[in-house]
């Protein structure tokens, strides 16, 4: 007998037949002779409908009211669910965050898990019952429901699985796996059945729509097997497991493409201690995010800085960097949002070397103009414009020779 | 300063733009000194939609499940209602069941309060919060979440309010307050502004448009004075309190008919000790409520046995009626269906003689024909054919003055 802890997404417990799916599903391994620990999403579309009505009541709604009415959305699921397994002759008990002892910090919203008591859990099990969680909620220290941030109910999932030391945490989702790269951008991209944790989380442009990136952070932590997988079909999805020495490390993984970002440029800056402080400063102030940083001297006492963050946060990342430039004596500011930024990932890469060769050469075959480069133990990322994005995805899943076998 | 508990029904909260007008009136109650505490119900329709999602997902929804599911309802209105106070700048809280500290029974679907611990909402109201409180829901031991039954929130309301010792619950409706009878069966129907919960309970048909029987009973236990009053306009409702000594006692307060009871008569019952209990007690098995029970002695050893249930038990009670009267050899049954009851209510009975014998004569000005009688100390109802329902109303409305000031 082993212990199983599955994840359906929005788009799987959609509407009453699909709920109808996942009971067959979790019946079935049920009947198997497997617990069953099963953590729901809610419907899709219904988180967003929820912001909108409380949009409607407020400009900006209060975080921690915001995160009582969300929860809503996998109370009504869970609740669904366990009916529906009831009503077939199972015994099921639905739990919410609080009641699964799902402990979080205060940051509603995207509050972060501290710890989990899993007592009632265990003892439903204990007692042959299906646990039915609601995913994506839990409580902190007042005794106030705090929710974990998009695709949180995949952090409920593996964090549960860690707490019950389940053999398992299965991730049922609207697609088959992890692939090699964006199937909609390469027609060759290939499922990977195993993939380690780094990985993942390098790969996170591809995992965010399949698997939120703190759930593989917790997974890694705790050692937590995940078993990406649709729940369309029975295929075997990825696996997400811990490197291991007998792993197949390919020296190239994967290849990402990220079309999110843009990019600042400030010429001539002061070349000066201190002075990157100033810059980046307020920018960490102001709560973004600034992912790649690339420094080239320019001339003697001056260098031209450049930096990326999300689209999102480009305009205001702009005006601060334009008021920082007066202030430090630098020179104008370039910007450019027409940008795309791909990555070739692999645990591989650690024990080879040419892969940057590989990569630029590739790139400079099909007369793709690097802008930046930046690079991780397991990755190499490269700014291109972004009318190559497609191309050069294409040029490195061949480059690499993931399109075969 | 005086603490005030202000329910809003589902209709007061059936859009964004009525829980706005809900935060307007909560406004001017807390600007006016008032500590205030909101009891919320549901959106108007949501619970039925949440009851047909249910049956839905099984033919008998688990009773516990069913109630986590209708749960989301309160708890949404509760957290939009909070972040519209916070957003005009207030301090606001909403608090589900268990937060609230609603502690019930186990009767999921219509559990009973056993206690609350208001020490949270207490502690917010000190620090100067306006308290939002989803009705309808608790918690029992288990740490499950209880509702507690059609027009629960009520309840809720008078229970917090007879907790927290606050100086009025106000029950905010889509009505202007209790009526001396129904206003669309009788145009010269006025508004009574004063009424003792005993009168308020013996006039459940009129009151349970507008008030759950459960919580009068709650506040005549508690001695919490409730105003029942409209929340589409600013007029005094009516005040549910206690009876006093200075209370000026109309004869008769109010005048009630009940169109949904059917009449089975059981002829020639043998007139032996224990024959009632052989009746009765498979009634009370099948949880069949019996209202009115008369006995007429036929003959001698022999008697007509004649009592009201509700249409909605009549088929069960008339099958259960002829095994019994079969088993103590008593005669064939006769039932009735287009039966009303018209009931006369008032305190002031208990001193006044004589007012039978005005309700039978103006029943009988009419000739209209009494078919069963039955009394209790402040109330006397008269089984009449269904198609003199109306009449009999008024006639009776106006033969005690009801229809003066």
């Amino acid at each position: 007998m082993s212990l199983r802890v599955q994840k359906y997404g929005g788009t799987s417990v959609a509407d009453i037949e699909r709920i109808s799916n996942v009971a067959d599903r979790v019946q079935k391994a049920h009947d198997a002779g497997d617990q069953v620990v099963v953590v729901l999403s809610a419907m899709a579309g219904v988180t967003d409908k929820l912001i909108a009505l409380a949009s409607q009541a407020s400009g900006s709604p209060d975080k921690r009211e915001l995160d009582v009415l969300l929860a809503t959305g996998e109370q009504t699921t869970a609740s669904l669910l366990a009916m529906m397994l009831k009503s077939r002759g199972y015994k099921a008990k639905s739990f919410l965050g609080y009641q699964a002892g799902i402990h979080t910090d205060h940051m509603s919203g995207k509050a972060r898990i501290l710890d989990i008591d899993s007592k009632r859990l265990k003892t439903a099990l204990d007692e042959g019952h299906i646990v039915v969680m609601a995913g994506f909620q839990g409580y902190n220290d007042d005794g106030d429901i705090t929710t974990l941030g998009r695709g949180g109910s995949d952090t409920s999932a593996v964090a549960i699985a860690a707490s019950l030391k389940a053999d398992v945490c299965e991730i049922f989702t609207d697609v088959d796996g992890v692939y090699t790269t964006d199937p909609r951008i390469c027609a060759d991209a290939r499922k990977i059945s195993t993939i380690s944790y780094e990985e993942m989380l390098e790969m996170a442009i591809l995992g965010a729509k399949v698997l939120q990136i703190r759930s593989v952070e917790f997974a890694k932590k705790y050692n937590v097997p995940v078993h990406v997988r649709s729940s369309f079909n029975e295929e075997e999805g990825t696996m997400v497991i811990n490197e291991s020495a007998d792993m197949e490390s390919a020296i190239v993984s994967g290849v990402t493409c990220d079309m999110n970002e843009a990019r600042i440029t400030l010429k001539r800056v002061p070349d000066q201690p201190g002075v990157s402080a100033k810059i980046f400063g307020p920018l960490a102030e102001a709560e973004i995010m600034v992912d790649m940083i690339i420094q080239n001297t320019r001339s003697e006492g001056e260098t031209d800085l450049t930096f990326t963050v999300t689209k999102d946060d480009f305009e205001r990342a702009k005006e601060i960097s334009e008021v920082v430039a007066k202030e430090i004596g630098a020179g104008e500011i370039k910007t450019a949002t027409e940008i795309a930024k791909v990555s070739v990932i692999g645990l591989g890469m650690k024990s080879h070397s040419g892969v940057a060769a590989i990569m630029f050469k590739a790139l400079a075959s099909e007369n793709i103009n690097i802008r930046l480069i930046s690079t991780s133990e397991i990755r190499i990322s490269c700014v291109i414009l972004s009318k190559y994005a497609e191309l050069a995805v294409r040029t490195l899943h061949s480059a690499f020779g993931l399109d075969k076998e």
